[in-house]
């Protein structure tokens, strides 16, 4: 879910707007598509009742689409691509956010952060990208603000809508997409993508960090199956990507080494260790 | 097509990279794909041939998938993404072009310009954008070259794999991607499903402005019938874009003024209306 929010998770726990006894409901109108109302929990929980019938029906019908909706912040997105990838089948993940951007010339945030993965199957495990299209990831800003540093021209816009380069100044105006409106253009497809079932649109998502209510958001996850396409797809794919790599050192969706320990401050650890 | 690539399609009629004649082939795998191969023709004309099935195993599945193979330059991509959301359904088109781009600090082309277009159905017609993943499109360079005027820092690079304002020097060096690394995933993930059902990769396209060979380039239009997941979702999208452009003058794909005229030169309006 990325560590960085580890603490926001607990928080919400205790307030409510995380129901940490969600029953996910799935279901199915058409051949290649799968619903899941995430019942205000966690979009992992969710997903992990939902997988299986996207897999298996992105195998019958080539393609199928898993749209979640009243779940909360889905949290690392890669983690849902990689999964069905790690199923043979190409991925493509987009989530909202609560309103945290302004796109357009808007002088605040009228989308979220809205990030996009991509995960192809890759014999060494999938070959995935996890990236926001804000020019730089909330908690990167908040992080910023907490050690009082100042960030890069182009991230974010002030209370007033101004540019500025002060985090704490940004925490309260809105962030920035990455590369313009080519960007902004985007963040807005994702945004209506992950409301397609019954998402919160991100203006009217209630916030992830306060409050008492669930931000409702949505999460939309595309399975294709390459083999319904061209049987030698992946082995070309495959070869492609050495090429890349070897020829011009050049590695889409790089591997990393998976994180096994996460340091996190003392009192923390106590407080989550503790009965 | 564009109207700036329309002596491209005539020369390239001419010495035999583009088949004039061509029969293009559909063929379906799985209940929600469609594949089909343009017969080194144009990929409108192929398209043409698939939109029909397209559309029915949309509406049927919820989802489907169309991917062409051995087609010449997609041209337009929003000609394609809108004509599936004339039919109500959300489309997101992409297609790969002849290695044009430098991508992952590769100082020579290894990618396509690779545009990405998206169509939302709406009833004043198509909200749509079509976009390069290039930071500037490939005929704006060629046109600065040919008035002899600079480019901007980040558009290119030159042969020699350096950054170059020059937009001559660019034209024989690399296009360089729109917003850093994560546009460059981007033309990747563009790159990868566009030659899903056998379409060249970049690297390996014949290109489009010179020599006998086609391209054999491929498209990949996904499909997505909202009516599937929400029966709501039209007049929820209608209403959010409504608010979005009311309350802070944010218009997702404005809908444009069609061109209903095109000025051409006299020599060339000779050359093509004179039997």
């Amino acid at each position: 879910m990325g560590a960085a929010h580890l603490l926001d998770y607990l928080a919400a726990l205790r307030y409510g707007r995380l129901n940490g006894v969600a029953r996910p409901r799935v279901a199915s109108a058409r051949a290649a598509v799968v619903t899941v109302d995430a019942d205000c929990g966690t979009a992992q929980l969710a997903f992990d009742h939902a997988l299986g019938d996207l897999v298996e029906r992105a195998r019958a019908s080539g393609v199928a689409v898993l749209a979640m909706y009243n779940s909360f912040s889905a949290g690392e997105l890669g983690h849902y691509a990689s999964r069905v990838a790690d199923k043979g089948l190409i991925a493509l993940a987009c989530a909202n956010s609560p309103a945290l951007m302004a796109v357009y010339g808007a002088r605040v945030a009228i989308t979220g952060t809205n990030p996009l993965s991509c995960a192809l199957p890759h014999p060494s495990g999938p070959r995935m990208f996890d990236q926001a299209t804000s020019a730089a990831a909330w908690v990167t800003v908040r992080d910023a603000a907490m050690r009082g540093e100042t960030i890069p021209d182009g991230w974010a816009l002030d209370a007033d809508g101004n540019p500025t380069s002060d985090a704490r100044a940004a925490l309260s105006g809105a962030l920035l997409p990455f590369g313009g409106v080519k960007g902004a253009n985007i963040a807005l497809v994702v945004e209506m993508l992950a409301a397609v079932a019954g998402g919160s649109f991100s203006q009217d998502a209630a916030p992830f960090d306060s409050g008492t209510r669930s931000p409702r958001l949505g999460l939309f996850v595309t399975a294709i199956d390459p083999t319904a396409f061209d049987t030698s797809y992946a082995q070309r794919a495959e070869d492609h990507l050495s090429r890349l790599a070897s020829e011009h050192d050049a590695d889409f969706g790089r591997r990393k080494t998976p994180i096994t320990e996460v340091e996190i401050p003392d009192d923390v650890y106590r407080a989550l260790t503790t009965p």
